[in-house]
């Protein structure tokens, strides 16, 4: 069914916040887009298509998804549902849909649930993005990985006996997604004698970013683009 | 000594190989460089500059640093004790200098060698970029990672010892930097009962790109630039 006359569906990621970080292709594809797609949180405004506001044509339609903020992953599944047939639509009467994405479509990205949906009946491509590990690295002035290294990325709600099981192996890690999880990530951290190795990143790459080791964070709540990086590899960098 | 007078080094990354999937900023940097700075294989061309080449002024002046090709580490050290000293009188003098680096300078990239040799006595600022796995994800059409899955970043050097232990745990996983490893990793794929869900990306985003799952890939030596991806994680993406 993926024939000629049907519009084509691009995720088009747009980096971690600064608008400089969009790729020359992301930002030709949003210029020239008719339809613009989005997730924006239930009566908020949309993080992806915030950075690349500047970019976009008057003339675009735009096709909000609105996405409730609960933590289950069922509840922002009928959103999704509806988001891709708003999509579908268009791509049937044969326009192509732009879809902007947070740092990069597959990694961690919502984008995933539309692709999903869609992908067996329109032809899609995606334009990768700086994603949000090498954004926090750069930010933090300390390379995250080099040559035989084993990099990592844990999401915060893994429970601690999973999580020490990955920490134990050694490499670099970055702990995303961790919200309220925080307080319970910095106890195991001290007790596996890596808190001195880890570094906190809040909002990288945007005016209100926060940079600093993560022992000198206080106890307040984090928002939720915060990341932990945990250098426990064999290069020596010297800082 | 990170005084006024001193120029700034900054390691930017180009990323993967599409000259399109540069940042705005990496472009806007590189074309008012005065001073640029890359490795190159010795006697070869430099990957990084082939891919931003459009964006360099003609007056501005390269200082190439020239890599021995050899596996140890050790070979290229004194390569990169030259280049930082090369490096190093431009900013003592006072210039800017853009240094280059392949998808994202903290992400197995080489701008780590130059960075800890100047970091302590010069401003330095990291430009990230798209990196070979956000690349290689988006070109296999195979989303890398949702919600709570972990993703591993293997090198192909790593034993099969090693390499198992970590396989076992499950998630996402990107195998990177196999070369003349390859054989045997296919094999213990196979053993694993993984080389099913694993696809090859070689040479991403560039015109002469090969895409296909790992068991239809041939007996031949694979490039440099390539990489395994395997999702052995929770979510369930339609194919």
């Amino acid at each position: 069914m993926k024939t000629d006359h049907l519009g084509r569906l691009y995720g088009v990621g747009v980096g971690p916040g600064d608008p400089e970080l969009l790729t020359l292709k992301a930002a030709r594809l949003i210029a020239s887009a008719r339809i613009i797609a989005y997730p924006a949180p239930q009566g908020g405004e949309s993080f992806a298509r915030q950075i690349v506001k500047d970019h976009i044509s008057p003339e675009a339609r735009e096709i909000t998804i609105e996405i409730p903020m609960r933590p289950e992953r069922a509840a922002a599944q009928p959103a999704y549902d509806k988001g891709a047939e708003d999509i579908r639509k268009q791509l049937e009467a044969g326009e192509d849909v732009v879809v902007l994405c947070e740092g990069d479509p597959f990694f961690y990205g919502s984008f995933m649930y539309l692709f999903e949906r869609l992908q067996a009946d329109f032809e899609a491509e995606v334009i990768p993005g700086v994603n949000s590990v090498s954004a926090c690295a750069s930010r933090l002035q300390q390379p995250l990985t080099g040559r035989n290294d084993v990099l990592t990325v844990l999401p915060g709600s893994m429970d601690d006996d999973a999580m020490t099981a990955r920490l134990n192996m050694g490499g670099a890690f970055a702990i995303m997604k961790f919200g309220r999880h925080l307080p319970r990530i910095r106890a195991l951290l001290k007790k596996l004698d890596l808190i001195d190795k880890a570094g906190y990143v809040e909002r990288a790459t945007l005016s209100n970013e926060r940079v600093l080791p993560l022992k000198e964070l206080g106890e307040d709540a984090v928002p939720y683009f915060s990341m932990i990086l945990i250098y426990d590899g064999e290069e020596t960098w010297k800082k």
